[in-house]
């Protein structure tokens, strides 16, 4: 690739300062390709929303120079916009061929493979798109089949981990490529962009074999007991460890949860999971093997509430009932936010008997701070950007870049929406593009926004109180009404006499306008509603939303 | 004390199967004496809700059994529904000196002070009430004054924990007394209920002194800076540790956050703080000192949107701007739930150059496995009834029992309404009473039930549609709407479309009941209702409440 004289830019519209929505656009002259196409799952305050997708706004204005999408892994914080996205740019998406497997999976679900181009690539392997070579270099993740990318321009190489750990001894395939990482090191980096979730935690991440030998020693110590192990759908070098215990203990394997299934059947049928025949056998077979002669494989590891799991411990699973005596596994940590979840869970397992474990049955698929100092020392980069997490998180790297001797001034910790700018000469974000997160609920997307937000949190809070009353249209005569209906205010059957003074307190009100000649139809209602509003709250320090609706008869 | 024939009957009626809302009655004969008086704080799913206290319908119902209140130390999950429950049941209340202080202080706010008759009970001191004789014993906790309670009834000896840990070097007084724990235990102890919250930790607790020597640490490498140190007011230890850290270094203390200064106002008053003179200045003042000889000590460390750090990190506190530079210490761990209103703070504060510091500067006030072991083999109890905690860690705890060789059928895990009775023979569980949480909402203490909160959640999804119309009374004559109005549902103003739509299928709905001479306006108002909810979750996959009026004219 001959050397240019444009300036390579960097334009994340997404992934920063959060976790989840990854997208990053990398434009040259008239090419932009795109690196991952993520969803977040809804904050707290989002009530009632589904998941959130990035705003592409940006791509849209500039649909002729996208070229393509590169995905680094399967994992929907990577994945799961693009049934979105390329219903609205529709270009080839490149990826290995597991990551490729789960994205038809979701494509089929949203009617979209006919219309996709989906592009098979092997690590090692390089595209060319536009003004970029793009090479897919082997990586260890919590998914089979994680790509770091190294981004040839011409204004020089960029390389991105992915979401990244080093594993020396994986459970499937090789451990991450690092004489490549070594090699492309030596020719010369512009920049690295890194993976930040774990660079708040020392030392390293352990080997995912590690908790294999966990498995085993539960294995060999419950050998009477049913064991259910809970997992992520998508770890399936974990599921192929739990297999592999099975199978040493002469256990048989049920897979229980939709999205355990679906990934189970997607990575044997591309070969990522070797499973000794007749190990697996179908849930409906159960019944036919003692316990001890059972394992089960499940969704839930996170406590949401319709998972297998929860189900099975809320005893509304249809197939399988707690048991006492029962050996319940997380193979899993909680993600933040949902620690309450998964306790309540482990409680409730806890009360029908099982018994629950939970220590070293699992480990992280993303780097500690010695494996991000190991990239960043092989690879040697001009500039340092890192990537994926909360702001703390990629203050913690940019820490580990500066301990490496990485100058302040070549390390950006870049928002979602900045333009950076550069060459071997100098970096520096030069603009601002349009960025920000779309909610989807149910098959509305974009159509809720922060002032629905508001009313929903205003809702839940305090609930709602309507005030209707009928009037003649130009007399203004009080036809009927005012009635006083609330939901989620307080128990209407026991608080008939405060119902009944909200009515007269409107009536008073209707009566102060008619004194004071208001007839127009809006003060009146704002003159009901602020004095009903002040009367609740004074009696009871609660402001539910008040809805005043005047029937125009 | 001499042997009694009747049994003792302990009865939790609340804080077991649950962090927070402790409350247990032991019954002899005619006398009850309650240990606690706590409240808990509201689940994910309470929304709008304050705070949930536990329902003491039992003891109303026995209250001229009731001798009174024994709290073991100040934490609001062992006092905070004092205000509530004195006020039914108006008893005297036992406490240490600290633990009393905190009481007055919540009694004057409820305007109770008055009414009530607050004990000070020293450690070694014994209280007689009616069948019982109750010793405070003295423990460590993560507030200072805490006490474990011996409870002779002629049934025997019951010994409780309260909340505690094992510190041999506490910051301010003496150690737990385990002479005391081994002297009962000498006497035979009939059951013990233990403290389960870190039952589930291996280990022993770190003694809070180590804190201090973090402080130190962080004091002397950060020279030049500004220090803020969020904890939580109830640490009176911790907060002497920063003083005396700042102290050291010559740094002024300033305290912000209103329960902060509650606390330290308190705790000096009372001399369980030593504050050197002209170290605590006024916040006013900050400004004639240089930022690197001050110290801030704050509310805020989980994460608490209006709690006085979490203002400074949203630029919304009103006398501290957060600098580049800064040096923040969150001395806690994010209460389980709390996780990431914590990070978010943590976020904002990097956000703003502050350098952020939560690692080795906080250590639990719970007793871990070796500290738990300790104590059962101090007290030696016959019966093992482990308290305050989830199941999981009640369960934990019985692992431990057992493992120290007390069989399995003299280890009780109870729920909240058992009513466990024993004497040297035997104890079971041979009734339940009545127990629950009431929810505090505003000044409604229950009027916010299951309906309403299912209401709330249900608005909280999805929002509500309301339809207004008005009809002839006899004739069922339309006279006016149907009006819809949404709320929480969609951004009306783009989705004029699809409120139209709404309209006509109300009209379509009115007309069809014409056709079939449906009358009654309650069929109306269903159908109305049933139709207009399919047609929304046909297009928008969303089911907002539905809220049908028609107005009698």
């Amino acid at each position: 690739m001959k050397k240019g004289k444009s300036k390579l830019r960097i334009i994340p519209l997404g992934g920063l300062e959060q976790i989840g929505m990854n997208m990053t656009a990398f434009e040259y002259e008239d090419s932009i390709i795109v690196v991952d196409c993520g969803l977040s799952f809804p904050e707290d305050d989002m009530l009632g929303i589904d998941l959130v997708i990035p705003d592409i706004t940006y791509l849209k204005d500039h649909m002729d120079r996208v070229k393509g999408f590169f995905i680094t892994h399967g994992h929907e914080d990577h994945i799961g916009a693009l049934p979105y996205v390329l219903k609205e740019i529709n270009v080839p998406v490149y990826a290995t061929k597991l990551t490729v497997g789960i994205i038809e999976h979701k494509l089929t679900e949203h009617d979209l493979l006919n219309t996709t181009r989906l592009k098979v690539v092997k690590h090692g392997q390089s595209i060319n798109l536009g003004c970029f070579r793009v090479e897919f270099i082997k990586t260890n993740h919590s998914i089979a089949d994680a790509s770091a990318l190294a981004i040839y321009s011409p204004a020089g190489i960029v390389v991105h981990t992915g979401d990244f750990k080093v594993d020396y001894t994986p459970v499937f395939g090789d451990a991450i490529d690092l004489q490549r990482f070594a090699e492309i090191g030596k020719k010369g980096v512009l920049a690295l962009m890194c993976d930040s979730t774990n660079a708040e935690r020392r030392g390293f991440t352990m080997s995912e074999r590690t908790v294999g030998r966990t498995f085993d020693n539960i294995f060999a110590e419950h050998k009477n007991t049913r064991i259910i192990i809970a997992t992520f759908a998508s770890n399936v070098d974990r599921v192929q460890q739990i297999i592999n215990s099975a199978y040493k203990y002469g256990r048989k394997v049920v897979v229980e949860g939709r999205s355990m299934v679906n990934i189970i059947t997607t990575a044997s049928e591309l070969g990522y999971l070797d499973i000794p025949s007749k190990t697996l056998i179908d849930i409906e077979q159960m019944k036919n093997y003692p316990d001890e002669q059972m394992v089960l494989i499940t969704t839930g590891s996170q406590g949401e509430s319709m998972a297998a799991l929860s189900r099975m411990a809320a005893s509304i699973h249809k197939k399988v009932t707690i048991k006492p005596g029962d050996t319940v596994i997380f193979s899993s940590n909680p993600i933040p936010g949902n620690e309450k979840a998964v306790s309540k869970v482990i409680n409730e397992l806890s009360m029908k008997g099982a018994n629950v474990i939970f220590q070293d049955t699992h480990v992280s698929g993303h780097a500690c701070q010695e494996e991000i100092k190991l990239i960043y020392t092989l690879v040697q980069p001009k500039y340092a950007i890192p990537v994926h997490g909360e702001y703390r998180h990629l203050k913690a790297q940019a820490g580990l870049a500066e301990e490496l001797g990485i100058p302040k001034e070549r390390i950006f910790l870049l928002s979602s929406g900045d333009v950076l700018e550069l060459d071997e000469e100098e970096a520096k974000v030069v603009d601002r593009v349009h960025t920000g997160a779309i909610l989807v609920d149910g098959l509305g997307v974009g159509d809720v926004g922060n002032i629905v937000l508001r009313d929903r949190q205003h809702l839940a809070e305090d609930g709602i109180m309507t005030v209707v009353l009928a009037m003649e249209k130009h007399s203004n005569q009080l036809l009927s009404g005012p009635d006083i209906i609330s939901r989620g205010f307080v128990y209407v059957r026991e608080s008939e006499d405060l119902m009944e003074q909200c009515r007269q307190v409107a009536i008073d009100a209707l009566e102060r306008c008619r004194e004071k000649n208001v007839t127009e139809w809006n003060k009146i209602k704002n003159t009901i509603r602020d004095e009903l509003g002040d009367f609740l709250w004074k009696c009871t320090k609660r402001r539910p939303m008040m809805l005043v609706i005047i029937m125009e008869v």
